[in-house]
């Protein structure tokens, strides 16, 4: 007999779900955790970041006003204050974490978990048995060999730029990629002077190319040093080398080193039980198993998506097929291509499917359509007529299917999920076409761009 | 042979719609409206309320951003320069009307039309003739027969209080649907004394009852009088009756009659031309057709939704319909109960399909889940640890089938649509727990509400 069914091995958003799930489905569960209850996301990730993001909204609404005749005087931000409401949102949501698991019977363990085997977590001195065990050790910051880096107080990653005590006057961010630019973002509308360099020759590489671009000139007071290379960093000043190979030097403040994560695989025990292990991280098949029998692995450290929600649904793919061998037939397998993803800057982007890239690249047959923001009347009610917007759509040529729907304006987080349940269901453009959006709304932007399709 | 293919009598967003969808399929189209091109939706309805709406948002987190550090002084909203800014949204978007149907070859006749029978528009003096006529009037608010209503100048309708010189100091409001209170809580966020009186026992009566109640909760500095019947109104003062047969009243400097819009069938030949009318509007079939051949109604004046978002589909479905006789096979029809709602109040809510209360008064055996607000990590991170919200879904017992998905949350109209394609797909609450939201996103509430069903 085991001492648990199942042993989940990390406490973010895969493992914590993966729990609380198994729970209430009457399994005997140990989660260990040795650091954060609610992971990255919760602790040091998304929650604190997109509570910023929110002050920072709140802040340029009053600041830019004037149209609308709101006027204010004595406009201020206090980082204490936000900082200090930050922390609570984190207090509050862990608790609520704990009292989930809690409420769903899962036994919470505060401690280094190692894997040491199929069926085997040692923590704290012993060795716990489970006739599974899930594997959610998450990610961590990329630190690139990048000479002056290491050990240079003024460099620091996103947790630590989280925690920051005042807003840097200077900001200098090293990577565009979707932390980079939602601090970027962020520290650029509270007024701090922001730089942002990328070797890519253009922002968040995931992003449809021509979206990107738009969004970089929807980013306001950034200044964006594309295909560029950093080639030292000295103090506060970042020394980079251009794509003709001329050299510049952007000073700084702080230094966010934003150029990714990768899957957490040291310390655990991962390198050393056989677990087959990939480029990105635990090689999984689409129920979340690993190459080792009864060994799940789910999140970041799979390097499959480094999404919380990507997170969530992987959890929940390992629970169900742990629950019932057959749970795949009845879809419940990850389908990689139909996680969303979401940028929290001002203004948000979102997407979900194809880009257009790689749509052609896959050598499909595409036809697209982008439509610009101020086809929404909301948008220019409250964005202005000078706004920069757009909603673009990938359809297969053929087959009419939807391959993807990209979102960059206000509420595009929100809006998107929609877009999801369309891929989801394999919506054509006709379908999508016959869906209706409530008016006024940005998320019409997405009904405009399905019939502006030539199709 | 036809002077068009067809006429399109009123060019609010069900006729406006109908008219460029045709034009771009190469059809000749004359567009008659006497009054507002773009309806009564662009000029005195959605836009113009939304962005009000959307500057009372602004003000209310500039004026509660304590907690989140954000520091003003001296708030005010310059109420003038607010009404200049609408105005021009108003403009802008009646513009890119005028420009859309241009750009779709479509002929606007600004003038009053009046429908002759199958065929036959007449306006300014002559008699237009085309295979296919849409009828697309719209609406017009109800002013009920109330003593003391009627030449009181301190009593307005929905377009009078739009366009109010001065923010009233009190405002009371009659009727307590959507309009209402919209109205109530713009002008509550701002700082005026409102009070709504009500006939039913809870305000938004389409409304999931649960959740209208909980709105109520959520709607801040609104005074309300449920199951009041108002009796007279004196000066600027309201007397009612509450369900126990006492009396009350209430001041105000303004009073809004709110109590609903009715099909406009008046003045244009509707009475005369042996259209089937009934109770509220003219009769139509779910391709838009009347009982007369060749002629098709959509939008406010079928009385079926007053809704924008609605009457472009019925728009579009009369389009679809006409362009091809068997377009209804290709799915070309209206699905009414798959057309979302929203409120754009401080907080919005949003749903689309059965309520609890509709689904059992089919006869349906349903099982629901209601999840509060904090569910969310964005709803917290945003809006506080007190803030009132919630998410409900409904689910047939029996087949497992997705009925109805409500929201009462920031952002709910923008989430919304994807619960619409949810119900559009007929997907189970089986399917629904496999698609995967953006994290952390208020949608997640509806994610949260599926996962919470007992099912």
């Amino acid at each position: 007999m085991s001492d648990y069914d199942v042993i989940v091995l990390g406490g973010g958003p895969g493992g914590y779900i993966a729990a609380e799930r198994l729970g209430h489905a009457g399994k005997k569960v140990l989660l260990v955790e040795g650091q954060y209850l609610g992971g990255t996301c919760l602790n040091v990730g998304c929650i604190p970041t997109k509570t910023l993001l929110n002050a920072a909204k709140s802040y340029a609404h009053a600041q830019h006003g004037a149209r609308i005749g709101l006027t204010v005087e004595g406009l201020s931000l206090d980082w204490a204050k936000l900082q200090a409401w930050k922390k609570k949102v984190v207090d509050t949501l862990v608790g609520g974490v704990a009292q989930s698991e809690k409420k769903a019977g899962v036994e919470v363990l505060e401690a280094y978990g190692r894997f040491e085997g199929p069926g085997r977590v040692s923590a704290d001195g012993r060795t716990y048995t489970a006739e599974h065990v899930i594997l959610a050790t998450g990610s961590v910051p990329v630190m690139p060999p990048i000479p002056g880096v290491r050990d240079n107080p003024q460099v620091v990653d996103s947790t630590g730029l989280l925690d920051i005590p005042e807003q840097p006057k200077r900001l200098v961010v090293i990577g565009g990629g979707v932390i980079g630019i939602e601090f970027a973002s962020l520290f650029a509308t509270l007024g701090s002077q922001v730089s942002v360099i990328e070797m890519l020759p253009e922002i968040v590489p995931n992003m449809d190319t021509e979206l990107a671009a738009t969004m970089r000139r929807a980013l306001k007071g950034i200044d964006f040093h594309l295909s560029c290379r950093v080639t030292k960093v000295d103090g506060g000043t970042v020394h980079f080398e251009t794509a003709d190979g001329s050299p510049g030097s952007v000073e700084a403040d702080v230094v966010l080193m934003a150029v990714g994560r990768r899957a957490a695989l040291e310390g655990w025990g991962a390198q050393e039980s056989g677990l087959d292990i990939g480029r990105g991280g635990i090689v999984v098949d689409d129920r979340m198993r690993t190459n080792l029998p009864g060994v799940w692995a789910v999140g970041d450290v799979t390097g499959r998506s480094l999404l919380a929600h990507a997170a969530y649904r992987m959890g929940e793919v390992a629970v169900a097929n742990i629950l019932d061998p057959q749970a795949h037939r009845r879809g419940e397998v990850m389908r990689w291509h139909l996680v969303p993803w979401a940028v929290y800057s001002l203004p948000e982007a979102a997407g979900v499917g194809l880009t257009e890239q790689q749509a052609r690249a896959a050598g499909r047959d595409v036809v697209t359509a982008t439509v610009p923001g101020y086809m929404s009347g909301r948008f220019i009610a409250e964005e202005g007529t000078q706004a920069v917007g757009a909603s673009k759509i990938v359809v297969d040529a053929r087959t009419r299917q939807v391959l993807g729907i990209h979102l960059l304006a206000p509420y595009a987080s929100e809006a998107i999920w929609g877009a999801t349940a369309v891929l989801e269901t394999e919506l054509s453009i006709d379908d999508l076409r016959q869906v209706v959006i409530p008016h006024p709304t940005i998320s019409e932007l997405i009904r405009e761009a399905a019939w502006a399709v030539k199709a």
